[in-house]
């Protein structure tokens, strides 16, 4: 049903969720939350649309290119924002955006 | 296209959805944000149920009941939450969600 | 909380997202639902992605405008596919994606 | 970061959800599209609850019981539909339908 193209980009994209959500998470109990602001808000954003992505490819939208290409952007800034923390979370998550982001723009 | 009973609770659902997202913004440039963080995780919960529900009335979905039974309870969950803080985001969000948990009452 | 350009295209979305939703149970009840399908797949992508859009605009997203952008394609091509369509919900449907698409490019 | 029990449901819905979709395009294929359109309409509801109780487990929402009842009902409505149906798409969808539904059974 779903090619092995996209079938990779599905595993990025729930990993990255995955990641993401659980940085969200993270983030918010850590003690200086004033200074994780920006991972919260992009954490959130970033789990958003790849949670919409994973919908549109399994019912094989016709918009996946154009979607996997904001999908990039965003996982892009979020990774460039998680990697300003030394936080464990913060560093696991911006591995998953920038890999999920890489496969975004194979598919591109 | 839409009865007046499920038009009441789209609107509700919008402005909940709209005060919950402005209040999560708004809870994250406070600050103590430390003291926010339930208040930021609730309002993420609440704005994205209402966000769903709206999808599915106007599909028309066999199951709006159902959600509207579960978006009741997290409103409430989310506006007691926010009225334990004194900001106006936070008190402006819990009339909101109250209002909304009310309507959504009105449609099990 | 929401300026009056955004709050123009939030009108646009839910009046999109709504005639998309009505124009898809309506063409599941066609007689001839064979000749409906695209247009039956393209009003749920267009009402999945105003939903999305209308929830990013809410928690003042980082990303409108490339969502807006990918979101005046899709409607374009729904209103394109529902113009085909001499039943009242595709043309009704076709008016508010094109307005929609149109709304869409004045944030870009 | 996640538990094996959430991760057993997390593995199902995105099955039910890959499903529900490949049903949905496919029944649009048919010949007798008319046939289907209970299917279609419900395939739809049933891979947009599966795809946002998996948002709402990996960001550990505190609703999940109440979403995975919701979810469970959704499922199995879908699978008794899909089940009526000989084709292959159908009854491979009432398979998944029917497992996620019994998957968030043990959640609630």
């Amino acid at each position: 049903m779903i090619d092995q193209k996209h079938q990779k980009l599905l595993d990025h994209l729930h990993i990255c969720m995955t990641k993401c959500n659980h940085c969200f998470n993270a983030c918010l109990k850590e003690e200086n939350v004033d200074m994780m602001a920006e991972c919260i808000r992009l954490d959130r954003e970033c789990a958003e649309i790849c949670s919409y992505l994973q919908a549109a490819i399994t019912r094989n939208s016709p918009f996946i290119k154009q979607l996997a290409a904001v999908c990039a952007e965003i996982c892009q800034t979020c990774g460039e924002e998680c990697n300003k923390h030394h936080h464990n979370h913060c560093q696991s998550c911006a591995d998953a955006c920038f890999q999920c982001a890489k496969v975004c723009k194979e598919i591109m």
